[in-house]
């Protein structure tokens, strides 16, 4: 099902060089790196704003929106998803065995 | 590759309940939603100051926690990764339309 | 000099349920509470990437927007400027003290 | 009284090349621009999420610390408040001006 992530970034991959004026994500790119971090921080507050408030609807939204301008930065700093998951399963792979060592005491 | 994220959050499911002493997860979990929230927020801005920085580890790194927040948030409020990649989808759909009939003009 | 700040929300706390078509605080006021955070938030966010990048005018300005908005939430929420100064003096008396100490031994 | 923001600038200020053993504030210019940028925006995220849960005390004591780093930063940057104070002045001229005008039309 989380291959839509990796479709994603393709298709984000895609607009790099295209037109500014018909893609949003092409425009994202020609603005620059601060713009899309820029983004990237305004939806992680839309977030944490929807998630106190506990409405599951727009948290899912602007989840959403979030991870969608988390991809397009990756793809400005030439990060590929892969890059990201091979850090969190190294680490899954830590805590896991720290969590059972802890439990096995 | 990106069934990462989906064991990740399977893991992070395992968690809740678990002994708060031994696993950050369900330390996170038994903190409450405010908290939580804090960690996405304080990730992110961490994300957004290495990507300005551009030194790409970190970014990846920073990446990496602030997805692992997320994934902890949406455990919290009852939220799967399948539920925002549905958000996701409908709106590449729609998006993948307008570019291309953008184009086609 | 900073009376500025004092006059500023003097302004901003009579704008509370003026036409919020031709005033934007009064609009900001009408949208509620998430909103001003929301806007707090995104001028935090735009504070710290152009810190981070060095711009001095820049920073000034989002400064500026960030301390602005920071004051809407506070007239938002009843809170008066005296009440966080009164914070801030009460740690700056326990700081000192604790600073001094330390430097004496 | 906004003379107390002054006064803790120009504390933070004498806290410059001071022992970071000692002083909360000496450790933060030591630990440089990235880590001071990072506290800004920690405290802004505290602010916002205790603005939405509407709890008074707190969001005056999470403004305090997010003015305490802000003024931080600017004294990092070697800018003065009365520098962000003269941006608020001018705005708050246009703007009231602006306000007046369409109130007459």
């Amino acid at each position: 099902m989380s291959k839509v992530l990796d479709d994603l970034y393709a298709t984000i991959l895609s607009r790099k060089g295209a037109d500014a004026q018909t893609s949003y994500t092409a425009s994202l790119f020609s603005k620059g790196t601060a713009k899309i971090v820029q983004k990237v921080g305004e939806e992680a507050v839309e977030t944490c704003i929807e998630a106190i408030q506990g409405d599951k609807e727009k948290i899912k939204s602007e989840s959403a929106d979030l991870l969608f301008h988390l991809l397009v930065l990756w793809a400005d700093q030439g990060i590929k998803p892969e890059d990201v998951y091979a850090v969190l399963e190294a680490r899954e792979g830590t805590s896991g065995i720290a969590e059972k060592n802890s439990r096995s005491q």
